[in-house]
């Protein structure tokens, strides 16, 4: 398996690990979403200065306003937040390159 | 870091270790994205029918249609990937609970 391969099972796995929790075990509901950010992206959570982020991160996602996200739904989290870090990587490449 | 965090940073720069073979260094042209899909998703591409696969990749994620892919156009064809693994993922799930 390479590097991207690996990377996406990654992600799926990540998501499953914490919509098995509780409910049906395909989909995050809002408490565990909560602990996957707080176990996952604690640099992205801690970011954040709203204290109701959790709800607006579901708000946001939750196409069908089911009040629960299924992978579809989770992946432009990862997406968006792949995009910033790129812009932060190609700042840092441009700075190390002075 | 942790896993989450690390295949994102993955995504970023096995893209970036192509997007730098040539050209400006920030984006894929048609030649990086074929070496990219060919070392990086073998699997994905084999499985592809056609022919000009990568031309039909190209001209789908290319959204400013200037022959060259950033990775906010790129990140779209792995969250494809990664959705259509997931069901994957979900069948095999399935199958190894009967």
């Amino acid at each position: 398996m390479t590097l991207l391969e690996k990377s996406m099972e990654n992600m799926i796995e990540v998501f499953h690990s914490y919509a098995e929790k509780d409910g049906d075990g395909k989909t995050l509901s809002k408490k565990d979403l909560k602990k996957l950010l707080e176990a996952e992206l604690p640099g992205f959570l801690k970011a954040q200065q709203s204290t109701n982020i959790v709800e607006s991160i579901m708000k946001d996602l939750d196409q069908n306003k089911d009040d629960k996200l299924d992978f579809e739904e989770f992946v432009p989290l990862i997406a968006g937040l792949s995009m910033a870090c790129e812009k932060c990587y190609v700042r840092s490449q441009k700075k190390s390159k002075k």
